[in-house]
């Protein structure tokens, strides 16, 4: 069983897709996203269980997003979006993760129509769960993600609610970069996005059909 | 002496520098930075010596950028901006590399906010030289670039053209993430930019002084 130091050792790109629940796009006031589009972390901003807090950037309004994650098991390229089988295949194990998001450095660059790397690549930006077994998520599209801080509930939605499924974010993917064994996908947020600061403590966790699969516990400095 | 194929093993992120060059932004139509920003381009986009062509994709405007990049030799957090030595100390040898651009796939993300990372990280749009020794390049800002296509000069211009010196890049990325050694920084194209489309040939060259120091012959699928 693969520790997440392995994960983030093995890990040389992490896709990260956007905007893919349509309850988190509206709050964000953004728009649907005829295609599935990402964007990339860099594996630096990878934080390990229970290995120090997420370190908030001066400056920084710091958004959570709880998010589903695939590592990647072997080579692909060019999927098919209808082939399920092949994208399951593809995935070695789940993770529990947030993409952590500078949201005024990413509102600034968005207007200015720069990149998002800096607003998502900061040190410390990815907290992720030990490696989730393969088996223990059966269906990666009925997984439910939950995130609360200070012990109040802030996002809690179930994965079906994608509006692009997993087979369709490999194909996207894996038409324009090849994935390699140890990659990281996110696969989106689901609505209740907002900000934390120092001091605030959130708790993270993934359950499939009623029962717990995986927790996590991360101090904002 | 690390071959072109260790580089690219040992390389678990790449980010690059843009609009660096003052005469690049003017072409560009681009806002001239008040602070150096980057993105990052995913390893997997790395092309090798002698391992066969860029690969346009389908409805794809691809841009050329010939630029100077650096491998970085050891671990980097928030070098100071004037720590000149502390700079040069953290470069483990250099690179002549191009990074390929889907121009048009740019100027839509900029339009609409979108991130960079599918314009920037198609597989083979890094193509990259073999490392070369530090020692033959004594000063960075002292390097002349080149790149031709059909053997019609299109880029030339000196490093010393940077408007963000290496030490500022590496200062104000190594604030933003923690750089490690293998990671590769691409410092900024000059101007001369412009598309390339099958059959082309572009040639790169990194002089010193007036003597060629590497030379890179590339064909365009
Ligand atoms: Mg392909
Ligand atoms: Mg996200
Ligand atoms: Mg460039």
């Amino acid at each position: 069983m693969a520790t997440a130091a392995t994960v983030a050792r093995n890990c040389r790109k992490v896709m990260c897709i956007g905007r893919n629940y349509a309850d988190h796009i509206k709050e964000l006031n953004n728009a649907r996203p005829k295609q599935p589009f990402f964007f990339l972390k860099p594996p630096s901003s990878i934080l390990l269980p229970n290995s120090g807090p997420i370190v908030r950037p001066k400056g920084v309004i710091m958004h959570y997003e709880v998010e589903l994650g695939l590592v990647i098991g072997k080579t692909v390229r060019d999927l098919d979006p209808a082939d399920e089988q092949g994208a399951l295949d593809a995935i070695d194990g789940y993770l529990l993760a947030i993409d952590m998001t500078a949201r005024n450095v990413q509102d600034e660059a968005k207007k200015k129509g720069l990149p998002w790397s800096i607003a998502k690549g900061f040190d410390t930006f990815m907290p992720i769960s030990n490696l989730i077994r393969k088996s223990r998520i059966p269906n990666p599209q009925n997984a439910h993600l939950w995130l609360s801080v200070n012990d109040q509930m802030k996002q809690s939605d179930n994965t079906d609610l994608m509006l692009f499924r997993i087979p369709r974010q490999l194909s996207d993917i894996s038409r324009v970069m090849t994935l390699d064994a140890g990659d990281i996908i996110l696969t989106g947020t689901p609505k209740g996005v907002g900000p934390v600061g120092t001091g605030d403590i959130m708790r993270a966790g993934l359950k499939v059909n009623g029962r717990d699969i995986e927790e996590a516990r991360i101090e904002v400095e």
